[in-house]
């Protein structure tokens, strides 16, 4: 039962492991890419790039290191399963722990100025709702990757304890 | 030594509780009362509330869930004590977790929007640096309020299945 059980929790955590990467690479690559031409209401053009804003410069730092981290922890989990050992459990329960805190900031920053930046441009007139668009692609992919990471982190509290006392 | 560290663990989040609760009323009280007479570069005013972003909107939610959880643990724990029997672990375990993230958001959510809307007004020479002072007050007490519930929820983590298995 106990062996099933660690089975079956480590393949849930290597596909969670995938799929958390897999959202923070796509959300790190829409979001890098993320620069429009916004018009004005008297039709003067102006270029709006996401590093104009620091919510968004902070929420591509979370997603940089969010990646690297799944990155990591993903070559990390199929050494232990080719090598046949335990992984450093510790690590990945503080790991988990942090990098799903950080995720969750980093999209909510996300999240947060971008309803609000929305309707100020909005109100001024000012055309770039793709820069919306884009903006809150980006911050759910990356609440999709802090979603599998909290998982994780419930998932790697549980495995912790059972193995180390 | 079990015993020492299982009475250790409980004052210390007796006394993350306490905190916790108290951080979050004061940002409770700090956001809602919110509210600046705001005046442009023709010396026009106007009022602003916090209630005017969704972002504080989102972030004042937070902080409603987050004290009511943490009066409703606190009570939960002086019942524990005054009893001597064991409290209800895995929903302290669940609540502590989920509560954290929610404060994470919030206090994320209310950085990032103050941030950029005090650069935007400030562009536009709207003098409310008053209204920011108090938001980012706000906002730092919730950050407050998140750590010690991170912390709680590390503490709960260990503690629960410990004693569950």
């Amino acid at each position: 039962m106990a062996q099933l059980s660690s089975a079956s929790s480590r393949t849930a955590s290597f596909i969670l492991r995938i799929l958390a990467f897999a959202f923070s690479l796509i959300s790190l690559i829409v979001l890098a890419t993320n620069t429009v031409i916004a018009i004005d209401s008297d039709y003067d053009e102006s270029k709006v790039h996401f590093q104009d804003f620091y919510a968004y410069r902070y929420m591509l730092a979370t997603i940089v290191i969010g990646t690297a981290y799944s990155l990591l922890q993903l070559v990390a989990s199929i050494c232990t399963a080719v090598s046949g050992r335990e992984g450093i459990l510790v690590l990945a329960f503080f790991g988990d722990k942090f990098m799903s805190y950080v995720l969750a900031t980093g999209a909510a920053a996300g999240f947060g100025v971008t309803v609000d930046l929305k309707r100020i441009t909005d109100a001024e007139g000012l055309e770039m709702s793709k820069f919306y668009e884009k903006a809150y692609a980006s911050a759910s992919l990356l609440l999709l990757a802090f979603i599998c990471t909290a998982v994780l982190s419930i998932i790697s509290a549980f495995i912790l304890p059972r193995r180390s006392l």
